[in-house]
């Protein structure tokens, strides 16, 4: 037996999938995101996670009473709207709904968020509040994409995932900037990087990536750095440096490519330009860190052979690229003790950053890792490190060395390029700033 | 211009490529796993991370100089074997390889994990190693597949993925056992689990889930509980307890379907009965807090109403069930302060364990979450909670609240018992037990 429409119960659908219900009487869960009235006719926009719809309530075909209702209603009220659905052209999906009936769930009074601008601190301070904006929304919803993407390219290439820990008894790339914690009795570091273990869990997988929070407790106070991220970190047994480039190179066109073609509404609400994104195909340029020194002296950016570069160096090498680019082969002093020195030039590391175009800075930073015992002793005692808590580390080059490569991505910094971002903070859902760990 | 196979290069392969590659000279990049000789013939057992291959070398067959260095390897030396892929039926993947050269890249001398008996102190003093045999090996690889199951579920029952920090100002079940840290002068806490501000997310995009480390500073040695560990934590809007409950069963049903499908290789080096697991299919089973006590009153485990379950009185309940089964409405005061309390029955709280088969204990937590923002003051108020700290979580009922659920999978829980094992340090690559963060 069948019923009429009218008496069966309807369905709940979300708002993504009312284009496939037009005609249908159906129910839609959400919140009140905005309300405009014309005399006897209300819109209400109804967000519900999937999307944003148009519902048109009009006083004299709703039950008695909501119309009252629906004139009181606060911003962020919770609801359930039935109605039916209606082909609309000019509507972000594709329709309307003609409100038959309102269920109020919890009418939200004086919502602190009103549409309008805001200043940072007050929305930092409201973040629990601020996620819920078409903005905001979307960044959660790329990068959701990007950690899906990243994973899955990973993962249909061979590699296992292998968790590092958070809680480590020293320190990968010096002592400084960690945040220390008792372990019963014994200090621990919160993690900067799980690469050392890495490094021993693809001996026992050839090729394995990590995927964590890592931490800085750096007093800085920059657009492009956070005290918590997130670093996806893969590394391969028998990968030589060469190896490292060409798959970082697909893995940053893959996901570039996956963005542009499932989250173009996403860019489109963050008024994102995507005709560089749209640029970004393997194979990438690469610049040595000398042919970079020289570029940047004739910018009037002069620096010593051996220095570091900062923000507006970077800006200034990418500016003569269209796609993300390689700086290679480093100084040795300027990169981490574990680096592989290039054979044929020891001064200089098989050690390679990624800069994303536009000014967004570095994304990747990778190496080529020392695979002699001798060279890797020589290098820890150099920098001092302790002997003692690197001998399982050591251990890698007593039984079964091999070459092997790896990098970090920090999913934050490619999301913050990706999406266009002037600063950071909007990358991570609650972000851990200076002076910022609420809420 | 094409070669005759003799004069062309070799290919790389790896081990679980070469059952496409019969007839064929390649290249398997690994390490030794274990040898054998039998006069002048010696069997090598490669491992290269996909699977482990018996390498046949013959002395007449082999260049000069090979055969001695043959007869020298030590176990996880490093290697690069070139041969010719034969079919064979006996073998593991279906073929082994004759060797026609070698090329060593590190020879390991004394490897300290040789083929024997080892105490499980030593072992995890030499996890970085233990890693490479073919056990664990397996149990990285089942949780790689539970990982990427679960995610790939959610993901595809429209959940998004929304990260959720480590470091937090407040504890979430209480104060204690929280590992402490210095924030630029500010106190914070390493999180034991991000349902909270999944709550807050969820009401931004419907469905969402966090996947993180989390951390209990607790002083027990059981064979159930790591101080790091991960948790993967779905939070719902608009989802009630059924809903809740039939959302893990489902999603229980289909990892463990999948590793059955993709991992009974690995579960036959694990040597786990099946049996079990091919039960696990939906809906499971249910018995309410009250039914246990009697059920346990009947087996001389008698508990006061209100007492909560210790690993002896899990294990007997499971006992009558043959698949997982979820104990459901706990006495209020045995669980969080934000649990719905049932409506037809306030003292118990809509909540529900579920129980893994074979005495393997909780593998998921969920319920209901309090919406009424008078209620929750009230139990922030009754559990001494910082009700400052808690301002943005009130807010949540203040401003568009609805009828919410969630849980929390222990990833270690749920793989020790698939994988059926004795002790959940195994579960994970570098565990953190009592006394125990090294290597």
């Amino acid at each position: 037996m069948t019923l009429g429409s009218q008496e069966r119960e309807a369905e709940f659908v979300t708002v993504e999938g009312l284009r496939d219900r037009v005609g249908d009487r159906v129910k839609v869960r959400g919140w009140l995101y905005n309300r405009r009235s014309s005399g006897r006719i209300s819109f209400l926009l109804v967000r519900d996670g999937t999307g944003v719809v148009q519902v048109v309530a009009s006083a004299k075909e709703v039950p008695e009473g909501v119309w009252e209702e629906i004139t009181a209603l606060g911003q962020e009220s919770s609801l359930i709207v039935e109605g039916v659905v209606k082909e609309d052209a000019r509507s972000p999906g594709g329709c309307e709904l003609q409100m038959t009936d309102l269920q109020l769930v919890q009418a939200a009074e004086d919502y602190p968020l009103a549409l309008k601008e805001h200043g940072v601190e007050f929305l930092l301070d409201h973040r629990h509040l601020w996620l819920r904006t078409p903005r905001q929304t979307s960044l959660l919803r790329l990068r959701d994409r990007l950690m899906r993407e990243l994973e899955g390219f990973l993962r249909s290439d061979g590699f296992t995932r292998v968790d590092t820990p958070i809680l480590t008894p020293n320190a990968c790339e010096g002592t400084t900037s960690l945040f220390e914690t008792d372990y019963f009795g014994e200090a621990a570091y919160l993690t900067q990087s799980g690469q050392l273990y890495s490094e021993a869990t693809c001996v026992a997988l050839g090729k394995v990536y990590c995927f964590s929070p890592a931490f800085r407790a750096e007093k800085s106070k920059t657009r492009r750095h956070l005290i918590e991220f997130w670093m996806l970190e893969p590394e391969m047994a028998y990968y030589t440096y060469e190896d490292n480039l060409h798959l970082q190179e697909q893995m940053v066109e893959h996901v570039v490519g996956e963005v542009l073609r499932h989250n173009s509404d996403d860019l489109e609400i963050l008024e994102r330009d995507i005709q560089g994104l749209e640029k970004v195909r393997a194979p990438f340029p690469r610049i040595s860190y000398d042919d970079a020194l020289e570029l940047l002296e004739k910018a009037g950016l002069s620096l010593q052979w051996g220095d570091d570069f900062g923000a507006p160096h970077e800006s200034e090498i990418v500016r003569h690229f269209d796609r993300p680019v390689f700086v290679e082969r480093f100084p040795v002093q300027t990169k981490a003790f574990y680096m592989e020195p290039d054979p044929d030039r020891p001064e200089v590391a098989l050690a390679a950053d990624l800069l994303a175009p536009e000014g967004y800075g570095e994304i990747i930073g990778g190496s080529q890792r020392i695979d002699d015992y001798d060279l890797l002793l020589r290098r820890i005692r150099e920098h001092n490190l302790p002997e003692e808590d690197f001998q399982w580390y050591l251990d890698l080059r007593r039984f079964g060395s091999v070459p092997h490569s790896g990098f970090g991505l920090g999913i934050e910094r490619l999301l913050t390029w990706i999406a266009g971002l002037e600063h950071i903070r909007e990358s991570v859902p609650f972000p851990r700033l200076l002076n910022r760990l609420r809420p």
